[in-house]
């Protein structure tokens, strides 16, 4: 059971892990260079100012990535705390120089808590920062099962998923899903910069989402940008290639006359189905789907406004008009399929036949209902 | 005023105007060659299939960006409307068509409502889709007063806000805020596509928006692209220019040795810190600013939790930790500047005075309060 830690770097992720933790009544001892930092994340309630008397049960290093390891060799020379995690988004390179540099390397465990905002600081923490958010730790061969365990104790009191990974894998992945998408923000941001004052009034929520991480912290992101540098150089460089790809197809467009079919056309939209099915792969938790949703099958004739009635009959299930799918049933006007929970299907029928509708499970031949 | 409407062509866009013009007694007429899309459209309230009598007070055409120019001719061959206008993303062409090929150019304005959803198709459509949102108008030389007069009557009853532009100057301004924005996030997400299984684990909230405008249907928006091609293109290859440096930079950095400062980190912040740059431009509203806050100064002291119990204290004027500043007083621990909105900085002044917090206007010497 760990019962006092310390958060070194009173940041953003520092002082969220201090919140989270203190609400378990772990005593959070606070530490930063910048003074105001740390009396900001006491006075929000993350800890307290006071050193600790003896070596705490695990000392979370929350500093700046390049700063990491001679705070980590310091504090262990110093005797800070029996175990050691950090939150830097990049694993390789310090667990290099842990493993080369450390006393005791086995004290050590790298780790990643996948959580984070585009505003930095004490102010910006908040104790479920982590909440459902994965956190990785990247143990190595000389991580102590004891380290390893506060490391994860920590994790569940912050309500996070451990995910165990190995350094080198999490950076190829982070380039992936974390790094390489700031970049892509940032140089949609940056094209923006001149923009004439009109088209600012076109900008709409797509935009802002592009770029919304484009505004995280420009020295930090460098630093981690520098400190996972050639991952991210490798995604970019195959980004890049399909860039070229697709500029040679909009050129060939554009010089095309107008209204006449063209290859570069079919080249556009493939980068665009790319760019679906990638998505796919990103989508709802992955592992092993619930069963299929039962198909109920409704008449709703051609009345105006009959499928609102419809969909406001069924609002109570949760069903929405995305769980409808339109089909025409010939001279009877509308029919519609409608995806249901299996445990709940007999009672949305019960009740489109309760409000007048003709429904019936799609496998089944027969409508049942308006009956009077 | 509108009492009789033509819409055609029943997707996401046409059958939202439908139920929006439809809730101010506008009788509107769905059309589509897809019957089953009209016939939902209908479902959903938008309006009724049966063909106006005689020509509507104005048609909406919104058809696939492909398909507008024809459509608008035989359309107004066929007399349906006594003005039309469209929903089309890209102007200049259409115009172009509209000016050489229609019997009346004098009855057409271009339009474009800077609405949409990832989704598509009736069943996604929404009353309050334009609502406070951007719908330009392009009117051409030939445009008649009545015609502009029919659109902006439309854009009125669908909440939206009109913007009159140039056909080119659209196009220019849609290619930087909605065009190249969409061909990123696919050009980020396909890189997802051969993803391992674990990446996809570490995917948080930054890369889901950064892609989630790629999930747009990928005929429609190579029909949209097609169309703007030379404008697109403009934009792609200045951020092509961005990353090709940025990857020098990135190769420079992964060659240096580690730890030692590299003129490729410069290179890589000035990118991030463009981007932060250019995001100005597309926050809040443009135009003129309001009176800035107020600053008070509060002191806190060094007991844990102060800061928390001071936001908690404020919570109702609906200040947050975003407004607050810290600073270190000294040997007399934290201190806070809060930015206020003028009219209520005396409210806030004695409510904190009231729960027992020293503060004062920071522009004033001395702090009040904590008077018993």
């Amino acid at each position: 059971m760990i019962r006092t830690m310390a958060v070194v770097g009173t940041g953003l992720i520092g002082t969220s892990v201090g919140l989270a933790v203190s609400r378990h009544g772990v005593t959070v001892h606070l530490m930063d260079e910048d003074e105001t930092a740390a009396r900001t994340a006491a006075a929000l309630g993350a800890g307290v100012l006071a050193a600790p008397a003896g070596p705490v049960d695990l000392a979370v290093l929350a500093v700046p990535p390049g700063r990491l390891g001679p705070v980590l060799a310091e504090q262990q020379l110093r005797g800070l705390a029996r175990a050691y995690t950090d939150v830097a988004s990049v694993k390789a390179a310090p667990e290099r120089h842990a493993l080369a540099g450390l006393a005791d390397a086995s004290s050590y465990v790298g780790g990643h808590p996948l959580a984070g905002r585009e505003k930095s600081g004490p102010l910006a923490a908040r104790a479920d920062l982590f909440e459902d958010r994965s956190w990785v730790l990247t143990p190595s061969e000389a991580t102590s099962q004891e380290t390893l365990n506060r490391a994860l104790e920590t994790i569940a009191l912050c309500g996070a998923v451990p995910v165990l990974m190995g350094s080198q894998a999490h950076d190829s992945a982070v380039a992936l899903t974390s790094h390489v998408p700031h970049v892509v923000a940032s140089l949609m941001a940056a094209r923006l910069q001149h923009a004439p004052r009109e088209a600012a009034r076109l900008a709409g929520q797509g935009l802002r989402d592009v770029t919304r991480i484009a505004a995280g912290d420009a020295r930090l992101w460098g630093d981690i940008l520098q400190s996972n540098a050639a991952a991210v150089a490798g995604v970019l460089r195959e980004l890049q290639t399909d860039l070229s790809d697709l500029l040679a197809a909009l050129n060939e467009l554009s010089a095309a006359p107008a209204g006449e079919p063209s290859p570069g056309l079919a080249r556009l939209v493939d980068l665009l189905d790319r760019g679906i099915a990638g998505m796919g792969t990103i989508q709802g938790r992955g592992g092993a789907q619930a069963a299929g949703p039962v198909r109920l099958r409704v008449a709703l004739g051609d009345r105006p406004g009959e499928l609102a009635r419809m969909l406001a009959s069924v609002a109570d299930f949760g069903i929405g008009a995305d769980d409808v799918s339109p089909r025409s049933g010939g001279a009877s006007g509308l029919e519609v399929e409608l995806g249901v929970a299996p445990l709940s299907a007999e009672d949305v029928l019960r009740r489109l036949v309760r409000d007048g509708f003709e429904a019936a499970r799609a496998d089944r031949r027969v409508l049942t209902g308006a009956m009077p």
